[in-house]
């Protein structure tokens, strides 16, 4: 199983939309196919997509026999603009875009094919240090859990969110590796049922006993005492910790509070947008009403309903108990701790 | 459009597990079709499986042809209790079987013909008064109700839950009927859509404003002061105010506690179950896996996935703003406030 493969000058991916029932490979051997598949949620998560959209600029330049300098300049700022516009939110997309751009800039001057060999060797490095990230995060991120937790997850945050091993679920993995017993309950995650599809699917196969409920019955499972903590991933986190993420996490946050369980994000550094003061600021996707009125095609809403579909929420930093980096644990107040995280880079 | 409706010595139903999509009418000529309808949830809400359960005895009467007095109590008996074990949470329907009994046991000397009849009254008087009861709940819970509110509900309370007119609904209708601007947020209410299929049919059928959002997506609406106010329904409420409603219910309690957005429970009295100290001991109804992993017949999660389907939640009273029932407005202490309540009756 992988998440993004590159092979043979194309980039694979297993199409999202139809997992668990279907395993369908995507091959992208153009730019606009990559950014297709991440409108489109064929791949989806924050690092992810980051790599996606980092490939993505390998086979824009690729698909590029004009001349070098200015007009290459031109055409692949094009290219990083098309990726750019597939999703707001997460800001792992800006940044290995941004990082791409970099090299694209700092080559300009060299033959075509050597400057694709750099981006190819870029967009490898970002790929294979996000797998990496998650395996940090995981060391950091495990001592938080004790045997016999149960954790509530939202969304996905696996490896089908990464490069691979995942953000929230990698930290569960890397504890399962020390032998700690761990079990999980995966919110289904309405409208885009990335819980009951993705994650639920992703630990079966890793073999960790996993209990699929729907996102109303948090709170009640909560209540009953039978959830110990929560882990989330992050799509976007602001100057103070405040972080986005899927839809649904922010009531998860409010109902952990309410309960006294701890509250964690697991997120590589590059989902910090210290640019932003707080949460306020980020972006918010609004998607497709027909997420909301329809479930795999079928229609459960009647026509001409009104539908609202901001596809995520900001939880404020006062919900957070910690942040899990690649970097190490951050604790309140975020503003000065995620300095003192960045600096021991 | 009707919810239940006795004709030519049948019950009508309206399938509410088709709508919106589909309006299939069923009809129950005997109290096993009765039993059924309510086990699968063609008919839903605690006051429409009271009344249809009332019906169901009437059924159950008409179809014997045996001897009267004892062979016709142990007949009637087997009836109630086919009845009773279709659903365990919502009150309404035990308490409507008691009532019907009791015409029974009143009856037993008389000709079948004529405890028949006395079974038919009852059994309209039932449908009558909840009717009549929503009307009286309207009334009452309305004044709560300011020009321009928001109001979020979760589930169906509505004319589909009830001989008509609604719960939670009805007082919305009611408040909208006074010339107040009320607009609805409609939670869709996983697993069982209800939120999605019926209480957006239902308003949208009556011109009230509503827009349809996933369950994890409240939080997000009351974060941006969106919402103003949550009302809801009730399957059962103990004496100390708890309050066993539609799994999500709780969390929607505990969201709405933490945006301080007034949390209204609208609920005839005939949901109180005093004999119940706390909402402890409300018996939680556990539903078939195939709610959570399927979809409209669709499936959505690996096979061999663990489920949990727990079908009600209990919202302790310290997160209820007041309970609305026909006998006027609740406020804590319910204890108390509940006698001084039913003593006005």
């Amino acid at each position: 199983m992988y998440t993004l493969k590159w092979q043979n000058d194309k980039l694979y991916l297993i199409d999202q939309t139809k997992l668990p029932v279907e395993h369908v490979d995507i091959e992208c051997s153009n730019y606009k196919e990559v950014a297709d598949a991440i409108r489109h949620m064929k791949v989806r998560g924050a690092p992810a997509i980051g790599v996606a959209a980092a490939y993505g600029i390998v086979l824009g330049a690729m698909e590029y026999t004009g001349e070098t300098g200015e007009p290459f300049l031109t055409h692949m700022e094009e290219v990083a603009h098309t990726l750019e516009i597939t999703r707001p939110t997460a800001v792992n997309l800006f940044w290995a875009i941004e990082r791409m751009t970099s090299v694209v800039k700092g080559n300009l001057g060299r033959p075509l094919e050597e400057i694709q060999k750099a981006l190819l060797r870029e967009a490898n490095k970002i790929m294979d240090e996000d797998m990496e990230s998650n395996k940090r995060m995981g060391q950091f991120g495990q001592e938080l859990l004790n045997d016999g937790d149960v954790i509530l997850t939202h969304c996905n945050a696996g490896a089908l969110a990464t490069a691979g091993y995942g953000t929230a679920l990698g930290v569960i993995r890397a504890a399962v590796a020390t032998g700690k017993h761990i079990e999980v309950y995966a919110d289904e995650t309405r409208p885009y049922l990335q819980g009951a599809r993705l994650t639920a699917w992703e630990l079966m196969e890793d073999g960790i006993p996993v209990t699929l409920i729907t996102d109303n019955m948090a709170g009640y499972f909560m209540q009953k005492g039978e959830i110990t903590g929560v882990i989330v991933g992050a799509d976007r986190i602001a100057a103070n910790g405040d972080v986005a993420n899927k839809i649904g996490t922010y009531s998860v946050a409010v109902l952990a509070k309410e309960h006294n369980i701890p509250f964690y994000v697991a997120a590589p550094t590059s989902t910090f947008d210290l640019s932003l003061e707080s949460g306020d600021q980020i972006p918010i996707e609004e998607r497709d009403q027909q997420e909301v009125t329809h479930i795999q095609g079928k229609r459960i809403a009647p026509y001409g309903i009104k539908v609202k579909n901001p596809s995520f929420d900001v939880t404020p930093n006062k919900y957070i108990t910690a942040i899990i980096t690649e970097q190490g644990v951050a604790y309140p107040p975020y503003n000065e701790n995620f300095r003192a995280l960045l600096s021991n880079k």
